[in-house]
C-alpha cells in the first residue's frame, strides 16, 4: 500500500476536507479538455469504480450520476430532482446535517414532515412506519448515514425496509459513511445515495456523486427546480455524450479516480474500515486514558468521527486547546452538538494509527501546558 | 514571468477548461482543513485579488462571492438570488450562453422577455431602451460579455448604460472575457458579474466567482431559490466567519490564488490582453493564409475564441480533421454556431505565440494529409 502522505500540511482530524495521499494530489497535474476522449473515458471509468464501491451494477439496474459543487449541492440535486413537483419529504433528522436536508426542502418549497430526535439517539423504524401509515401523502424519505454531527451511525438498512414496505423514495445521505462502511446498498433498499469524493475515497472536494436505482432516476424526468443541479438532466448528458452539460472539476475528477485506485489497493471498503476502525480504537483508548470522554454510547457511535465531552477542569478551555494542538501541527475540529460542550476528532481520510498516536502525545503535551494534571484524571463533562 | 507547461498534456485551443501553468497545478498539492485560519486567510486574499483584478474595492461599495460548481452553477445562483420573487428578467442573447441564462429562467419560473439576435449580431442597446420603456415590470437585465458560441464581444458598456437609465438590475456573464479583455467595471454598471478561475484567470475549475455591487447583493436578502446556491447567504457566511457554508473546492482555491499571482506577474488584464491578442492575430494570419474564414465580421471579433467556417472543399471533414489535429497533440473545439458549419479555435489559456504557430503548422500537414491542396487556396464556406 502506497503510505506517502503530504509531509509539510497538518494531519486533518476533521470531518472533511480531509488529508489526502501524494499520490492523489499529484493526479491533479494535468490538464485535459473536458471533451477530449481520453477524459470521458476517465469520467465513464470513475464511475464504474464508485459504482463497485457501491457493491452494485448497472447490470443490476443502477447508476451513479457525477454533480460539481460540494456534498450539500449533491443532497440538494437529489432532493430538488427526487421529490416530485406535488410531493411531500420526510426527513429524519438528529443532528445538522439532516437539518440541513430539511432547510433545502424549505427553500425548494418542498412540503415537509421531519421526523427528529436527539443528537444522541438513533431514529425508530417503527416510528417511521407509523409515520408512512399515517399520511400517505409522503413520496419520499431521507435520512443521513453517519450524521458527523456527533458522529452517530443511523439504522439506514431498517428505516429502508419500512420505506420499502411502503413504496416510498428513500434517500440516504452516505457523505462520510460511503467507503468507509461496509454495508449492502441493496439490502438497504436506497434509491439515492449521496456522498463525496473528499470523505472516506480520500479524493479532494470539488463534487459529489449520487448512486441510484435506475428506475428511480427515470422516474424524475421534467421534476428538477434547478437546471444546474438536475439529476436526470445531468445523467442523460452523461450517458448521451459521456460529456458534462457543465464544465466539471477536471483535476478533482482525476483524483477521485486516482483516489478509487488506492482504495481498491487497500482492500476496498473492507480494507479501508479496518485502519479507520484502528485509528478510531487507538484514539478513544488513548483519549479515556487522559479523562475525556465519548458524548455518545459506544453501540451508537461509528469509528467516522468521535465527539468528546471538553474536561470538565477549571483550565479547560476549547479555543486554548483547539491552538496548542495546531500550533504542534495537528487539527481537529470543533462540536456541532446543540446543547452540549463538545469537540470532535476524526478517524478517516490518509491517517494512520501512528498519525493518531501521534496526535494523543500532542494532545497530553497540550495538557500538560495547560496545568491539567493528569495524576489525579479530571471527571469529564 | 514563468512560462513552465505541462509537457505531457496536449495545449487546450478550446473556451475551457483550459491549459494552466505547472505552477497553478502544483499550488493544490496540499490539504488545508477549510476552517483553518491558514485556509480562511488564503480564500480572504483569493477574494480581495479578484477585486483587483475587477479594479474595484470594497471601500467602492463592491463585494465578491465564491460559488462552488462551475460557471454555469454560478450564473444561476445570480439568477436565482438576484431576481425578486415576482420580477421579470431580460435576457439579451445571441448564442448558446445567453440561451443558457433563459433556460436557467424558466427552470427557476422566473417571468422572461428574451431579446434574441443572430449570433453574428450584437445586441442594439436602443432595442434594450425601447424594452425597458414599454415593459416598466422587468426588474433584471442579463447579457453575456463575450458569447463563446461564436466569439462575438457584446457592447456591456451600451447597454449597461441604458439599463441604469433604467434603474433596473444587471447581470453580465464574463465567464471567458473577465481576465482577458481590460474593461471598466464601474463604467459598464454592472451589479453582478459572474466568470469563472478557468478561463481566462488561468486556474483551474472547480467554483466560479460573482463581483457586485454591495448594495445590489444586499436586496437580495431572502430571494434565493436554492440553498447551496444562494448568494447572499454564501457572502453572509463568508463575511462572518471566512468560511464556506458548504465545503469549498479547497484545492482549487489555491489554483486560483497562484493564477491570480501569475497574472498580477504578467502585468494584470492589460499583460494577459497582448498576450490573447498576439495569440490571436498570430492564429487567424495563419488560419487565412490556407484558405479558412473566421465565421464572425472582424469588428465583432473578441480575441478570445475564433469560429472558423469549415472550408469548402470536397474532402474536408470536420471529425477528419479534428482528430488528425488530436493526433498531433492539439484539441480544437466544435462549432456551436447554429446555422452554419463551423468549428472553434480559442485563443486563451496558459498558451504562447509559439503554441499557435505550432498548431497552425498541424494544421498545413493536416491539410496535407487529407489531400486537401493550399497551392490553389480553397473558398470558404
Amino acid at each position: 500500500m502506497t503510505r506517502i502522505s503530504s509531509a509539510k500540511d497538518k494531519p486533518l482530524f476533521t470531518p472533511g476536507p480531509l488529508t489526502t495521499s501524494q499520490t492523489v494530489k499529484q493526479a491533479m497535474l494535468r490538464d485535459l479538455g473536458s471533451c477530449v476522449d481520453e477524459f470521458i473515458a476517465i469520467v465513464r471509468e470513475t464511475r464504474d469504480l464508485l459504482l463497485e464501491v457501491a457493491g452494485v451494477s448497472r447490470q443490476d439496474g443502477y447508476e451513479v450520476v457525477l454533480m460539481q459543487g460540494s456534498g450539500t449541492f449533491g443532497v440538494e440535486s437529489v432532493i430538488g430532482s427526487a421529490v416530485p413537483p406535488d410531493g411531500k419529504l420526510l426527513v429524519i433528522t438528529n443532528g445538522a446535517y439532516g437539518e440541513r436536508i430539511a432547510k433545502i426542502a424549505s427553500v425548494l418549497k418542498i412540503e415537509l414532515v421531519v421526523y427528529r430526535t436527539a443528537e444522541n439517539v438513533v431514529p425508530d423504524a417503527a416510528e417511521v412506519d407509523r409515520l408512512l401509515t399515517e399520511d400517505p401523502g409522503i413520496t419520499n424519505v431521507a435520512v443521513v448515514h453517519c450524521e458527523t454531527t456527533a458522529g452517530i451511525m443511523n439504522p439506514i438498512e431498517a428505516v429502508g425496509h419500512v420505506v420499502r414496505k411502503h413504496r416510498r423514495v428513500y434517500i440516504v445521505d452516505s457523505m462520510s459513511a460511503f467507503g468507509a462502511v461496509p454495508f449492502d446498498l441493496r439490502a438497504c433498499e436506497a434509491d439515492f445515495l449521496v456522498s463525496s469524493p473528499n470523505k472516506s475515497i480520500e479524493g479532494v472536494p470539488g463534487f459529489s456523486f449520487v448512486i441510484c436505482r435506475r428506475s428511480a432516476l427515470e422516474a424524475t424526468e421534467g421534476w428538477a427546480r434547478s437546471l444546474s443541479m438536475d439529476l436526470f438532466g445531468q445523467w442523460r448528458g452523461l450517458e448521451e455524450t459521456g460529456r458534462f452539460r457543465y464544465t466539471p472539476a477536471t483535476h478533482t475528477i482525476l483524483a477521485c479516480r486516482q483516489a478509487l485506485y488506492e482504495l481498491a489497493e487497500e482492500g476496498g471498503v473492507e480494507g479501508r474500515s479496518r485502519r479507520y476502525r484502528e485509528n478510531y480504537e487507538t484514539l478513544i483508548c488513548g483519549m479515556r486514558s487522559m479523562g475525556f470522554r465519548e458524548y455518545l454510547d459506544p453501540d451508537l457511535q461509528g469509528y467516522i468521527i468521535t465527539s468528546f465531552f471538553y474536561l470538565d477542569h477549571p483550565r479547560f478551555t476549547y479555543d486554548e486547546f483547539y491552538e496548542r494542538l495546531e500550533d504542534k501541527g495537528f487539527v481537529i475540529y470543533s462540536g456541532k452538538v446543540s446543547d452540549v460542550d463538545c469537540f470532535r476528532i476524526g478517524s478517516i481520510g490518509r491517517l494512520f494509527k501512528e498519525d493518531v498516536t501521534a496526535l494523543l502525545a500532542a494532545i497530553k503535551t497540550t495538557l500538560a501546558e495547560m496545568k491539567i494534571d493528569l495524576a489525579v484524571p479530571a471527571t469529564a463533562g
